[in-house]
């Protein structure tokens, strides 16, 4: 397909490793750069075929690219957009991967504005296992992948990046920043606040963790598993999106006391309705192997 | 090895269906008999080979046998205790499978009292599926185990169902009923109705379905993968074991807590440091496949 000439993607982890593997699998790009902080990487990045070419230098990696994928943590990205702007050429197509997007979105903006054409994008796809040693080529197939454009967004870049990701295989849309943040707090950043802090919890209740490790099941297991991710990662999230995490916070509470309301007072009915309704929901969801 | 002439099984849902399975792979009892409720259990429960008789008559189900596992719902054990109580041997030894105790093992050794020798036992296996054509023979494989023997509980009898639990592949370990119902609460229950709870604050913050089902991930979908389960079997374990459950909510509640100051507070290392203790804590989980 080749609709792309020069593809960079900076941060060869779990997200950026991947956009690699499936860009060159599905032949979007005639070349794909990657930008790494370190040597490690780029031996890693030639072993594992993630990129064509892995530098440590922003200026062989940003040039004369048509689009460049911003993949790094949260925490560096306005310093690497900072870096990388003397080397893009007027017109580029800037995108990024961050999980939350108000604060984001609006400092890249900021930084790459005019010349540079900047579209946010999260595909939500991950893993609690991280870094390039766990990037697959397959890991967007289905995933949804939210575009986050403002008044100031290029049209045509946006349909650019739209198919970018549509041929990475993800369900492309489209909500504002402000809309993407809540909507990512409540499906993706409160289960995994939440997932830590049952651990705590069960920690705590148990008055440390021998008996948790001992005797927790599959379903303490399942609904813990994403609290085993990189912890620094979720900070970054956290600290961007605190708002909206908040407010999902807020609403669980609600859930919880009308919860315990009900237990405290044995009512059998209202115990029933809200297993029921969460059952009926989850049960929408189509099955796969994972879940058997 | 036929330690046991004569097994019977009340209920072939998850749980008895695979007691079943189990003591029969694993030549554990000469016969296997399972008492249940309708006719196309019978007919079920012969094409999956799951026990060799299969009655809807308590006498024929329980008489002569050495050994009877109660593995009905909670809410049906009283009734099903003292409707079998008449067909049972002087010194028969009967079990359970509750999923909490401290209530269950007081009614039923009441009811067997003296005479039968009841020993309450919750094998910590299972999932969000349910039902007969659900279980397998492996489903105690490296599970925990936990007898609730009391002051009253004949010493020999405990020993017979270590035996049995561990024939069937568990690792047993002993709490008292009040021990075991704040493990669990820890460990399973609270998991369970945080995970239902999860469900419907995404549901509620998102203004309904809709957006919970496009947009939720890997993460929302093994957070909530608990939340399919049956619902009325989740109902008898919250009025039974309303108590531990509350005050692991309690707890919960706290960690929410000090999660919320934090992220008003913009503090970092406060986030870090919650985020880190559950993931160093979940991390020690031997991984599985379905980990991955």
């Amino acid at each position: 397909m080749h609709s792309i000439d020069k593809l960079c993607i900076i941060g060869l982890g779990l997200i950026g490793g991947s956009i690699g593997l499936a860009a060159r699998e599905r032949r979007i790009a005639r070349k794909v750069y990657g930008l790494v902080r370190r040597q490690s990487s780029i031996e890693e990045a030639r072993r594992g075929k993630v990129v064509e070419v892995a530098t440590m230098d922003p200026e062989e990696a940003v040039q004369d690219s048509d689009l460049v994928i911003i993949a790094t943590p949260i925490s560096s990205m306005e310093r690497i957009a900072t870096s990388i702007k003397p080397y893009l050429t007027c017109g580029t197509i800037v995108s990024d991967v961050a999980s939350s997007k108000k604060q984001v979105v609006r400092k890249l903006e900021k930084i790459f504005h005019p010349g540079i054409r900047f579209v946010g994008a999260h595909p939500i796809a991950g893993s609690e296992r991280q870094g390039m040693q766990a990037a697959r080529a397959a890991l967007f197939e289905g995933a949804p992948c939210i575009l986050t454009p403002t008044h100031g967004t290029d049209k045509d870049a946006q349909k650019k990046i739209v198919k970018f990701w549509t041929a990475l295989g993800c369900r492309v849309s489209i909500r504002s920043p402000r809309e993407h943040d809540r909507i990512v707090a409540a499906i993706s950043h409160l289960p995994h606040f939440l997932s830590a802090s049952l651990v705590n919890a069960a920690v705590k209740a148990l008055k440390g963790e021998k008996m948790v490790l001992d005797y927790a099941g599959s379903g303490f297991r399942d609904t813990t598993r994403v609290a085993a991710s990189d912890a620094e990662m979720w900070v970054d999230i956290g600290m961007d999106n605190a708002d909206e995490i908040l407010h999902a916070i807020g609403v669980l509470e609600e859930q919880l006391a009308v919860l315990e309301k009900a237990l405290k007072r044995g009512n059998r009915p209202a115990v029933r309705s809200l297993l029921s309704r969460a059952r009926t929901i989850r049960r929408k969801f189509n099955s796969t192997p994972a879940d058997g």
